[in-house]
């Protein structure tokens, strides 16, 4: 049977005269597209903007909530307890699907930016807010998060669809664990090596960590950074090498 | 046949710590509530809060999107285009809608606020973006705008559900224009005074204007500001007065 | 030799339209105003205003630097780095400086806010960075920070005027805690067990702790909190007994 | 009597993450910076790191203070009155001027940005306002305007320094009008046609109008546009034609 993978990346993070990424090049590799919502970065046009040129790529449009820290671009822990968590998830949701429906679409899945995507991992209660966010939003809304992390593990003890995320050009601690971003060798900015990566995820189900072993990892979702400095060289080369493979490439909601 | 009519109030207008408005006490006294998204006033904790009191006490949701303009609260005119109108309109509607969803409601209008309200009647091209954004949203959305002005014969001729709205609080130089806000008497600070215009607007369907004419006004909904210094004695004045003279009033939406 | 004290309250935390505190009624009972400078509070209006309506009645001007948290009012911890605290306190001091000067006075101190104030204490680097802003602004200018905390101690050793500072209305855990919020009694609403605090502080340089001690507390400023439910009646009870027990209440800096 | 004259252009607007516009290259090139202030563009860490260049290679530090509108970029106009120009005015002066301050130099001008410097010229009281704030803060302090504008006018009479502005990249409908920006061949894009205006400018005090009239104009400075899409050719080429022709140039405060 053939093996297939979601490759998901973010986009949209634009905001105002201000533009971030290389959106229009990475989207030809990827098939899930996690957008801003204006919190972090993004706003209403580049949000409008943004849908429309995943839609027409065919790319699956999911949201991108983040902090409310356009300064730190979301990247900073910000000590806001569960009611809030809850309250910028759906609030975000909302204004990102809003753009979808309007584009005769639908919003397909949730993946928590930066600081709030560790957040949920560490700090007490956020995961149970974002996934009842995205579940009081739409109970057919796919959670993307960490591969076997708490945040994936509340989604599906909520019932969600549970989308496991590994990363191409991060290095692995463990199965469990990305290598510290400060660590020699933790961002993996060679093309090729981020597509090894990527292939050994998604055929071999394995991930080589940073101390050379091979632990197992089930992820149905590969994440490129979409502000590595190669991101779209990355992107490409990952796309190739899983097409060269015969990995069927396909947005998780698809299954 | 009994006459009946909609009264319309903002809510929702708080921001972190700070508190705006009766709303409590006047919610008892309306039938649609316009709820602030965030731009001009409001964040995703008082949306989700004034939400649940609306619904509560049988109060209509609507959304009341305005220039994102937190200091100068929505009131202070910004040279947007077209364009800019539509994406930060559809974006408030989407993200308040949210909370309405969630909270298993439906949200029922919208209504521009401050310096929107008055672009919409005077900026080329912004009645028609708010128009559209609501009709992308949803069809069935009911559009609040001054009576008989420009937004009006937009939703109109839109084929949207368009509501005709008039002021108990504010003096009329004639049907189709209130007095500027500086000329003695334009805001009607009076209980008594207000509501004796609301009857008027609602069963004789006339205006009496600051010199004396008798003219025709139909308004399907009577707005009370919510910032007035007596907001919620003028609410309750004109409550109890359409109340006792017969009126019935319900949201616009359940005709 | 009669004993003196400097009273500090927070002021100028009003955003457009919205009002917060009883600052004109505050004013009359205090020595020291710490003003927002526009991140967690105030804005460039309410900036103007206060510092004239302190300096009006001859209360000494402080900037209130916070985080840039306007919907938390820089009471959630945000993960900045040292470098960023320079900078965001410098720009504070920097913008109410220039109120304060145009309108022919000095800025004389810098106390900074919320969760600011907490991560001095607590966060590395981040005392260093506040005092190294204040030193850079004005080698004059003096630090108002938590009795016998490490910001004081930093401030000390980097020669600058340190201000010892204590609180009226905030149950004491020991003479260098205070209990936490959350604890029954930690927050002082009555006036007069408040004023018998504060002038346990000033005369005997003594606190009473919450398990019955009394502990020495050497503090040259006492803080009323001016978001307490009752901080004008407990500013004035404060400057009443103090008054009537003989001890001078002047700003630290004419010291 | 060898010709000499200032050469400004705007800096420091970055944001975030988010970077715009070629610092380092156009630094070069010119003696005077407009800093960016935080409201329009630029952060409390940008500021902090343009100042520090444009020191280390001798250019002249000005604040290039905007409207509130991060995402319009201080484009849109903004109603504002006067007391709020006047206030957002000063607060960006003192903000930025700390910096300055702090690195041991001195603010020389200032420059309002975008809507800011355009409503200047039209809307009542804000020209007023800003040489106010700019005497509020500093009545030594250059006031960089429009040539023969409002601006300039009022600077005048104020007695503050004024520095009588021109363009070497848009074209010109008469000395004292610029071709409006949808007009064909209003933005001058050719480095050689930018310089060759800039150079009859400062040495021949002309400037040839789009339908070929020569027409004096006297200006002190002449302005770069940093958005430009070719900024950085555009500025090196205005300076080495104006170098070749012996055209010495200072920044404006120290004639």
């Amino acid at each position: 049977m053939q093996p297939s993978i979601d490759i998901n990346c973010d986009f949209g993070e634009s905001f105002g005269v201000y533009r971030l990424g290389e959106d229009e090049r990475i989207l030809d590799y990827v098939t899930s597209a996690n957008i801003a919502c204006g919190f972090h970065a993004g706003d209403p046009s580049s949000m409008r903007r943004t849908v429309a040129a995943c839609l027409a790529k065919g790319v699956a449009v999911g949201a991108h909530p983040g902090l409310r820290d356009l300064e730190g671009f979301g990247r900073r822990t910000i000590a806001i307890n569960a009611d809030e968590a809850y309250e910028l998830v759906l609030y975000q949701l909302g204004a990102l699907g809003a753009f979808v429906r309007s584009a005769g679409a639908q919003l397909r899945h949730v993946k928590p930016h930066g600081a709030l995507y560790h957040m949920a991992e560490t700090a007490p209660g956020i995961a149970e807010a974002i996934v009842k966010a995205a579940a009081a939003y739409d109970p057919a809304l796919c959670v993307y998060a960490m591969a076997n992390g708490r945040l994936a593990a509340c989604a599906q003890s909520a019932g969600m669809h549970t989308v496991h995320e590994a990363f191409a050009d991060r290095a692995y601690a463990s199965a469990s664990q990305l290598a510290p971003r400060t660590a020699p060798g933790a961002v993996i900015a060679e093309a090729s090596q981020a597509a090894e990566q990527a292939l050994c995820i998604a055929v071999r189900r394995t991930v080589r960590t940073v101390d050379g072993r091979v632990e197992p990892l089930k992820a149905d979702t590969i994440c490129i950074h979409s502000d590595s400095p190669h991101a779209s060289t990355i992107a490409q080369r990952v796309y190739e090498v899983l097409m060269d493979e015969g990995v069927r490439m396909k947005p998780f909601w698809s299954n």
